[in-house]
């Protein structure tokens, strides 16, 4: 294990998804450190058990004591932060992150970086609809999965690092995909899907909605309580992949809808085996 | 209560719902007969004690000693049934269903029914992606909604039946609407969804999307493992109401693409505060 417990874990950024990283790097009896922006969050975190030590602002000698950093922000706070801080990061220091975007920050962040420190990208696909680290919970992750993003500058050991505190997390299943691979991916499976469920709540004002709903509409909405800061950022860090996705989305929407107004019962069931077919396979894993 | 341990129940149609209803009815310590099509789902249904007695094909006896008889078929089916074996119900008999369109079924059936029986339908919102009366499971009804959806035909007593089944089988809430006002809601709550849920799978190919997806996207594709005659023929039932619906989900879908092709963030974010707020509704129940 390149990653072990002599190794000091420095979480920046310390919401629901920092949270159950320390939390559960912590459990396992790493020391873990943390940054963040609120003194709250700290004491919290420190009151919790979720963290050793932890400090708000800037704190050269926590950075500078770390092995490991994982960043947990938001991408433009990201790149200030690295702009700002990276001075004081030990040297042979690995930097990986959650980012749920990454071409349009990772080559940024790896150029302006120093040469003797690495930063390779991962996403943790895992989430909850609630926030900050009272809601940390590392359960999230297990069986999740893990996407390592990595570029040519980077090294197998980096890539061999991301695995193993994916596995250490008990992550299901860990990929590696090109920064573009993974933006037009989760322009599909995570931004495309939020859309749709916004607009769905976006399409009635009936308040008495809740007593009519099936889980169906349920489960197609539950990521409709979004945070608008976050996402809007993040839909605009990777607009052509989504609005590729969006289109395409339309397209077969329209496609359906049309099979439907011509009455035509075949087309429509043929979408309907595809997509039970397709589905299928998520079940068996 | 009108509903009491000495009617007999009879369930027509031995499927996920009508064996659903089957068990929990008999748990409660009602006689409850079934009709199927196949033996053998009468003769699993009997050795796992989900009814007291069944048959298949057309039972006159079984029939005419029901007071209330419950209907979990296909559209189409339901209507040949009252035609061909109303002659054999008991005077006085409630019948009620479960179908997932109303307007176009409602009003046929209680034209063509006999005076001295009463037909009143309802519509549990529940249900799983798997079929049969293996896998019938009364808990999917806990706390789930039930929609009563009378006519002008139907009595208070009728009405007030439908309310009594619906808390014997511990729906959560009960409500009650015209068929026109229950169409136009499940075309919006589960008929747009499973549209949707259909389309997101068929915009991809990719066999190893299940290495990479998250929980929002099982979750909108959960539905997506569909029943392709079942649910073609409830859309098209359902045409006018669903196609509609579908037509307001492009726009607002199209509304959300062009902000976000225009940059306009502060339109984006709005309709995630909107998503939001409609959203944490559910949640609070």
């Amino acid at each position: 294990m390149l990653v072990n417990r002599e190794c000091n874990i420095l979480i920046v950024g310390l919401g629901l998804i920092g949270g159950s990283y320390a939390k559960g790097l912590k459990k396992l009896g790493f020391h873990v450190s943390a940054l963040a922006r609120r003194d709250e969050t700290i004491e919290y975190a420190l009151a919790n058990n979720i963290i050793d030590v932890g400090a708000t602002g800037t704190d050269p000698g926590l950075i500078g004591n770390a092995d490991i950093v994982i960043f947990a922000l938001y991408p433009h706070v990201f790149r200030e932060w690295i702009r700002d801080n990276q001075k004081y990061l030990k040297k042979g220091a690995i930097l990986t992150d959650v980012t749920g975007v990454k071409s349009c920050i990772v080559y940024d962040i790896q150029d302006m970086l120093r040469d003797d420190v690495e930063f390779i990208a991962a996403h943790p696909m895992a989430g909850k609809e609630v926030y900050g680290v009272e809601n940390a919970d590392e359960r999230i992750f297990y069986g999740a999965n893990y996407i390592i993003v990595p570029t040519d500058k980077n090294t197998e050991e980096a890539i061999e690092i991301c695995r193993e505190i994916a596995l250490l997390l008990q992550f299901g299943s860990i990929s590696t995909l090109t920064p573009k691979e993974h933006d037009e991916m989760i322009g599909f499976v995570s931004q495309l899907t939020h859309c749709i469920a916004v607009t769905l709540m976006n399409c009635s004002d009936n308040e008495k909605l809740v007593d009519y709903v099936g889980d169906s509409f349920r489960d197609l909405t539950r990521i409709a309580r979004i945070n608008e800061n976050m996402w809007s950022e993040l839909f605009m860090l990777n607009k052509d992949s989504l609005l590729k996705e969006m289109d395409r989305f339309l397209e077969e929407f329209k496609s359906l809808r049309d099979e439907l107004a011509t009455e035509d019962i075949e087309g429509m069931k043929e979408k309907m085996r595809i997509s039970t077919a397709r589905r299928a396979l998520f079940d068996k894993k």
